[in-house]
């Protein structure tokens, strides 16, 4: 494959390359000395629970290492190790070795779902960090300055508004730009909200007379809404580990112009075959449900294999057509309270009803069924509870027109 | 000796004392505890050629000594052996640890003339500083904010005006500071300009769950023309190595009000001895000028010893009776520039005239002498170039009332 080639697949999608020149000059360099490039990508130490939304970058790794490049995963340990000791940043508590080395088990299993686990090189930046000394802390913050620091906005709206900055916070963006500089890292990959911790690596190897890194950024995914960015306060995500069911009833609620993005940003579809499909819709050559049942198919096949993305699909027809629900439902998480669920309740949380009293008028007036999958049509609601069991993940139906599917948080099926 | 009276020497001449009701309970508990206190100085690493400037806070020093607390000469080794790894800060060149130890040395050959050697730890932070982690420096800076820091002057104007200041730059008085804790210093000393850095000390050690040190800091010394703080480069100075002559020369040439400021900061006399001292020279029991034979006497006594003190005095009088010399002769310090010197533009130099052609018709006329030690008057100068050994140390008289003592620089004899 040409260079240009290799540089119109890193660019789907992103949104900063900084700079297509100095990305240009790597890949010739390293074609010609035969060498891969070293991708870099950082994570946070904490358990995972990774939804689609951080599956975007790593898809953007993926596609380095399809290029032969070498994915770099790098933990973030040392500073996971030291938490925050002033005891104000809740996300950062202090994990132990193990708590670690267990979390960095659960990524694994994860990512490799996506990446080649034969050219992903797994690292935690203790390697370097903790045989670090004071001194050399010291040497390593003379490399920047206070001015750089604090064009990072969170830093600077802190400061302007009185609000306490503790020295330690400088640290540990430049811990994270060091790490470039042990790596010797030629790309670091990030989130666009990153691009300040990936600019401190630039500077810092520069400063360590090494070539800076280019950096590479992908956007927020939006969440199934279409409105906030994927996320698990929002309820808005698809979890890697949900049920294939799950995730296929989701994926096919989203909106046509939502599943165009998540096309170009998590399908291993080539860019030319993503054309391809743009112009099939726009001629109504292919239906926009029938591309949305193929993205669907192709992520949950990417998560769990290719029978139970079939089996999804199955599923999901069958119900759907035999009970005349539209493919479109939303779907709506709700936290499990008790083992029975009171309908009324449940149907005024999930935004059907307006009230209580609405909801039990209309399971009285026969006018609110559910959809089990081993039922051959919808059936009516004619008691006011039912067991949790029997409502979580189910289609309910409200008058003539209005349906939902029910969630209930946390249930990895 | 009672705690109150013990505090009122401890404020002698102080500008901050924060807190004395700390101090009061600090004195208390240790003669409860029969312990004397600890009370720390920093000390840059560089080479020391100590002044009457620096001897202030010595001389502080040496009155906890004096009152039986342990005085603790802390070098800064640490920092001294990174230096600034920016080049940009110029005083602050990296040392290497022979240097830093010769440096001592020299230290205490000068200090030890002022403290009692056998009362006195010299420690180098490095001692705990090398040991240190980055993981227990970010630890460190955990405990300050940047908010705090930025209090400091210097910082908050470089921030201002957009000069750059690097990261390391806020480790350095965060390493100060803790130097108190690791020492569990009870008071710190230092100038009054170093107020900023006694308070980390303060703060951090309350971070570490110890007692905050109490701060006492003393007054930038005026230099002999009573005007600037005194400094080699303002050529005001009092060097404790230079000889009798010049010190007592020097010394005689203060005004009257500058001669009790140099009294309170750096006699050994009482404060009750001082009170009378200031009643006689009011009563004219005292005439200033004896006052001031006495401050310079104890101060050559104190940097040379008794004898040589009684010499100078013996060789100033007689040099100034014989040849009918006022004794306050201003000394003006110039460099050396040849073995032989031009003596219309020495007198130029020294402000004893307007022009060379001034001094040329001056020495024409007859009206230049000079009072070499060895000679029983003033001796016309008929010549204008002398050696410069002949004209170093010397008092030039031009016309019938202008008397002015040349000093060549670095003249340590």
């Amino acid at each position: 494959m040409d260079i240009e080639q290799e540089i119109e697949i890193i660019k789907r999608g992103a949104v900063d390359l900084i700079s297509e020149n100095e990305l240009r000059d790597k890949l010739k360099k390293a074609k010609s000395e035969k060498r891969p490039l070293r991708i870099k990508l950082g994570l946070d130490p904490t358990a995972p629970d990774l939804h689609l939304g951080h599956t975007v970058v790593l898809q953007k790794l993926k596609q380095f290492q399809d290029l032969g490049h070498t994915a770099i995963f790098l933990i973030g340990d040392f500073t996971g190790m030291i938490g925050d000791p002033t005891g104000r940043i809740e996300a950062r508590p202090a994990l132990t070795k193990e708590e670690l080395l267990q979390n960095a088990e659960t990524y694994k299993e994860q990512v490799f779902k996506i990446l080649d686990p034969d050219k992903t090189e797994i690292r935690f930046n203790s390697e370097w960090m903790e045989s670090m000394s004071a001194a050399d802390m010291i040497r390593l913050c003379a490399k920047y300055t206070m001015a750089r620091i604090m064009e990072r906005e969170d830093f600077k709206n802190r400061y302007t508004n009185n609000l306490p900055i503790s020295i330690h916070e400088f640290l540990y963006p430049l811990v994270q730009g060091y790490d470039s500089v042990a790596l010797k890292a030629d790309v670091e990959l990030g989130g666009h909200d990153q691009i300040f911790n990936l600019f401190v690596g630039r500077d810092l190897q520069k400063a360590y007379g090494q070539e800076s890194q280019v950096l590479v950024t992908v956007p927020l995914l939006e969440g199934t809404d279409g409105v906030n960015k994927m996320s698990k306060s929002y309820g808005n995500y698809v979890g890697i580990d949900e049920s294939p069911d799950i995730m296929f009833g989701k994926l096919m609620s989203i909106s046509d112009e939502l599943m165009l993005k998540y096309y170009v940003l998590l399908s291993d579809i080539t860019m030319d075959a993503f054309k391809t499909l743009n112009d099939d819709l726009k001629n109504g050559k292919i239906h926009p449900r029938d591309a949305k049942v193929n993205f669907a198919k192709e992520m949950i096949t990417r998560f769990h294999g290719g029978a139970e993305a079939e089996a999804a699909c199955m599923n999901f027809e069958k119900i759907h057509r035999e009970k005349e629900i539209p493919d479109d439902v939303e779907v709506v998480r709700l936290k499990k309270e008790n083992d029975t669920v009171w309908i009324p309740k449940l149907l005024l949380d999930m935004g059907m009803v307006t009230s209580t009293s609405e909801g039990k008028r209309m399971i009285g007036q026969g006018g609110v069924s559910v959809a089990p999958i081993d039922a051959g049509s919808m059936i009516k609601i004619t008691s006011e509870s039912m067991a949790a069991d029997k409502v979580d993940g189910e289609i309910f139906k409200v008058g003539k027109r209005k349906f939902k599917k029910v969630v209930f948080e946390d249930k990895q099926s």
